[in-house]
């Protein structure tokens, strides 16, 4: 049984099973984008956070951490700082390699995008194991500037991010508890 | 030398030579999402554009497209559609494949996400050769929507995309006519 707020975000929410593996059942937030009041919904709960947490920065996780990190950046008028696989951002970057199910993953961020003082709300989709978001944190943690929160729309409890995260004030709007 | 409006979106672009590879100049519109300023200034233009283009929902090509296509559609209320690499959609997809520098590569837009009556606004950050955007376009139309415009921030004139998109109502903030 999911577990969200007062909005219906679970009816927003396709699940595909089988994806992209069998006996994985899929969390699609694509369906949140296509629905304005949900998608709003998602944004409106961020800002509120955001707030909360007091961040000056944001910092999204490709790639759909975009799509909820963006619309937060615009309106609060904050700068948008992008956390991406290797080889992606042309600059000098920091880097942090993760643990994978299956070997390992690295993120980059552009140093010249970190900047002390900063207190950065991390954004995501989706929150599974949680790997790739520690590393994120940890990386801005190492590079000397504040990780005041982190927020997804989803988190799959069952995977045991919370763990994962510990230490770091972690919001999700959804939490499902089991396949 | 560029051509933009009043506003210095050049001074806002990162240029990193070398990038991906000897002797390309890379348009890095990550320095972009830093400035609130130029950010802000993206996303009012492309809303001019949208409404002009009486566009109602938007369609964002990965990954880039999204931090310019998300905020705008947050912003109108409109739906908004991804377009992303084969295998990264779970649902049901139209698919298209287009001629890469070196091979052939493939977009997906999910069926579902497609709905008669759409007047489709396709928003990229940069459009390079236009292959990729032509393709996604000329997806939506064989799927019996219409294409109202198409949307980027950076153009780059002297890959020739104008000619590519030829039909296609094309808008981009700053042209660049040589390397």
């Amino acid at each position: 049984m999911p577990v969200g707020g007062d909005f219906d975000l679970d009816g927003a929410i396709r699940k595909v099973p089988d994806f992209p593996k069998q006996g994985i059942l899929f969390y699609d937030i694509t369906s949140i984008l296509t629905s304005p009041q949900a998608f709003g919904y998602c944004i409106d709960q961020a800002q509120a956070f955001c707030l909360e947490a007091r961040a000056n920065a944001l910092a999204a996780v490709e790639a759909r951490g975009f799509l909820f990190a963006a619309p937060l950046a615009a309106r609060l008028q904050l700068p948008l700082l992008l956390v991406r696989k290797k080889g992606k951002l042309p600059g000098e970057t920091y880097r942090a390699s993760f643990t994978l199910e299956y070997g390992q993953d690295e993120i980059e961020v552009h140093k010249a995008d970190v900047k002390k003082g900063q207190r950065i709300l991390l954004v995501d989709d989706l929150i599974a194991t949680g790997g790739t978001i520690k590393a994120a944190a940890d990386l801005f943690t190492a590079a000397g500037v504040t990780v005041t929160g982190i927020f997804a729309v989803v988190g799959l409890s069952f995977l045991s991010y919370e763990k994962v995260l510990e230490g770091y004030e972690v919001r999700t709007l959804i939490q499902y508890h089991g396949e």
